[in-house]
């Protein structure tokens, strides 16, 4: 059933997620967006009052705010505050974004609001998967001398992202190994024609990799691991922080590393609307709406 | 560190898993086996004291018993009773075998000695998959008068079956889709390259599909459902009990199914037997041994 | 544009043929069908010449005939000699069938007739090369006591069948090489991810596989290739006549081997006839028509 | 057997190539090498005559020459002269190079001397064409707004960079469909699991593609083509001149293409240097040294 949305703010995920939105039959009202093509599809309000009346959904940004006080603009010079938008929203509007910290959560819920952390639903985070991976492996095909075809490729960890990037490397005809701690996750990194290697022998293999992909939030790549990579070895850490590396020793050793965040955003925005506006979908249906 | 095992009746499995262990450099002690050729790398023991004395691991049959009293013996036509295998048992000892009843179990506690259900371990089940999926795709290959290539093909549930079975037809050329209920797996079907279908949708499309799988032991291809599936279909059904079909009304129907149950042992007894191996090093690792 | 075809004689291929002509919007004769359902969608002539007159197309067996003058009909229990098909074709008529003789493809263009033999045209032989890579798998799967999920299999042969089988064997999981002679095959194997090994050096590697598929027509597993495959292997023959293994000494030395030819049909008639199909646009638009 | 060879001039391929060569127990003389470390395995010479004096091979850079006089040298500053290369050598020597004028050829011939050009080699052309695959992969993944995975992708030709290419998009995610003009290789494309349109008929299709990706080596996407593309697509066109797009109609339409050239050794060195080892070993192989 169609409904009424307010886009406030954001990059050009928040943009395509607009036009995908209005392209699906909803109404889509956007504020916070100056300087750029704006989609006929979508009605570009004068101010933040007329955009969220009523809208049945609030979307703001990924990451929603770096100050906690105004949310995150890319095209837009002015501030929008958080406390607008919350003084702004009723009890039967949902408000949707990414990486909400607790005093907004907190907050909204004192207010009896309705807020959802679009990163936090795990539908989403699967698909981010798909863009980092993606990103994980430009970055692998920039920066290598070889091929990653018949190299040897590590991923270490084998949750969301460790997958997904396992399978398109393996697609690309690397050769990969993965290294996992639970025996259930090595036996389906067998299964699923990979080489499982057990998480506490890894630093014995370390200076067989071509590549070593990181996706583990704790450091696993410390000074006496790092003394293994060989120096044409290169190490992409995707995990958020602290990250797996210690970059520090890595740069003093020479070893080539390199810690990309937030791929999504970065290297497919437009594919990461979709993912929002299909994650919003859901979000909507366990709401019952 | 080298081991003494008692292999203790069951099945070609046990056979090959006392090769296995005794090529990995262990001492094997074997009972129950007569009229089929046993490797000069194990010994034959003449009875069950001999087999069990000084062993550290006792390895039951998969299933251990059908009957509560005597362990299964494919190739053995005395009796080996439980009761004197728990009799014979040491505390020290580590007894394991497959589908252990909770009456077992609970009789094993009472006298403390360790036991431990192999097929229990997430790790086996999550291999014993990949003969299961082969063992599916081998009964397709047989009854479909079309290949599996260019076949569009619908495997019910995403579980462990589900997984490996997925990756096999997909590498085999087939159009796989998977239905599932949770949005965390739909989207993991859809980052795996496969079209995922919301669980609640499927009976929308089943009339389109050349093959369907079953991994899901609850009844989900039921009379309204079967009444949309095409008669040139095939229905494969890998659930254990009861299985995933409503089996007499498809029978009426004249809709073909196949229950396809126990194949890892059926299909791929070494394997099985290899995978049996890993999971008792496992175990043995667990408990520190 | 709409045409019409008469079919006659033949197996279950022609008779799906058939089918899949009439729901192409083709107007479609019938004729050597008894004891079988046919499909109300085309018509079951009387007589040869019933079927014959104003077919733009004659589509006869695969394989044509056995004996040089009759046609294979394997619901038909009357004779249909060639000779009155050749008496009844006119010069505008196509006839399709495959396998024809060298004695019958003279005789046809004596009088002047088109005549295509359907297992000649390249990409016929190339689709086909799909279910005979399906009915390979299917034995092994049934003959082998392990997984084809990491086993190490050999492909003599990168030609149409070694292509397809390759890479349906890796999306199993199949641990894959492939022998070849010449240098950019190697080169291409390599490039596809398998494992390429040069055909003068394949007996060194011989005993290490679980699974050997010969694509080659001329022996290539002989008296002293076989001495060094192990007892526990399967050799699966897929070349024609007069095949790559020297059957007799491999029964003598106990390695299983097992030839199997035509499978297209045998594994796969619905596919079989729908390629038959494609076929035979193919053939009419190189024609023209 | 080990060799003595002389590796003269070009880029950082040949002076890995001179490391591989120099690994695998060859000797190995180096000129044309200035401020760049060399490897101790190879010894640095100090005048062409002595690199080339008692060499069995005399490799020289890919391409071999821009202005049909001296050779390229991107490691020296002073110039190295085809003719004291001609004048040097001997008619058991071989000279092994790239891009090799007619001219060269015809002169070496004049004077029997035995020379070689790497890149008319079949399985060097195959081999280069991993890393050219994963060149065009790297650009679409750097220009696309959308990932690879679930875009829509056509690769037009199927020759040797068609096929690595199309596995590797479907390796990742894409829908791959593949343009060719002979049946066999659209039943090929089939085969391999990808969508096949016949190549008159890809006008028709041009507006659904994410990314267009061109092997053919003459204009296939012109004008007309040009205007049935979206805005948002993205065009790499990988053949060598003229090229198959119309760059400069596509220039004027706003439609974006990229023409990558050279790949192989721009985004993989090390790896284009071990093929031409291999393609020399064969070279030798066939000289029947």
């Amino acid at each position: 059933m169609a409904k009424t949305f307010a886009v406030i703010g954001g990059d050009l995920r928040n943009l395509k997620l607009a036009e995908h939105l209005a392209e699906d039959g909803h109404k889509v009202k956007l504020f916070g967006f100056k300087n750029i093509e704006i989609s006929p599809k979508v009605t570009d309000e004068v101010s933040l009052e007329e955009a969220m009346k009523d809208s049945d959904v609030v979307v703001g940004p990924i990451p929603c705010s770096k100050d906690e006080q105004t949310i995150n603009c890319t095209f837009y010079n002015l501030k929008i505050y958080l406390d607008d938008i919350l003084r702004l929203m009723s009890k039967e509007q949902i408000f949707v974004a990414g990486f909400l910290s607790e005093s907004i959560i907190h907050l909204m819920q004192n207010y009896d609001l309705q807020c959802h952390d679009i990163l936090k639903r795990e539908e989403m985070a699967v698909l981010n998967a798909i863009p980092t991976a993606e990103g994980a492996i430009q970055i692998a095909l920039e920066e290598m001398p070889i091929t990653l075809h018949n190299s040897k490729a590590l991923v270490l960890g084998y949750g969301r992202i460790g997958k997904v990037l396992s399978k398109m490397l393996h697609g690309i005809g690397a050769k990969v190994h993965v290294a996992a701690r639970k025996y259930q996750d090595l036996a389906q990194i067998e299964a699923m024609g990979y080489i499982p290697i057990r998480m506490p022998e890894v630093s014995t293999y370390l200076n067989t990799f071509d590549v070593i992909f990181n996706t583990v939030p704790h450091v696993i790549i410390d000074s006496k691991e790092l003394q293994g990579i060989r120096k044409d070895s290169l190490i992409i850490d995707l995990a958020s922080k602290p990250g797996g590396i210690n970059f520090e020793k890595a740069k003093d050793l020479g070893v080539k590393t390199i810690w990309a965040l937030s791929l999504p955003g970065k290297v497919a925005p437009v594919t990461a609307a979709k993912y929002m506006k299909d994650t919003i979908y859901n979000i909507l249906n366990d709401s019952g709406l």
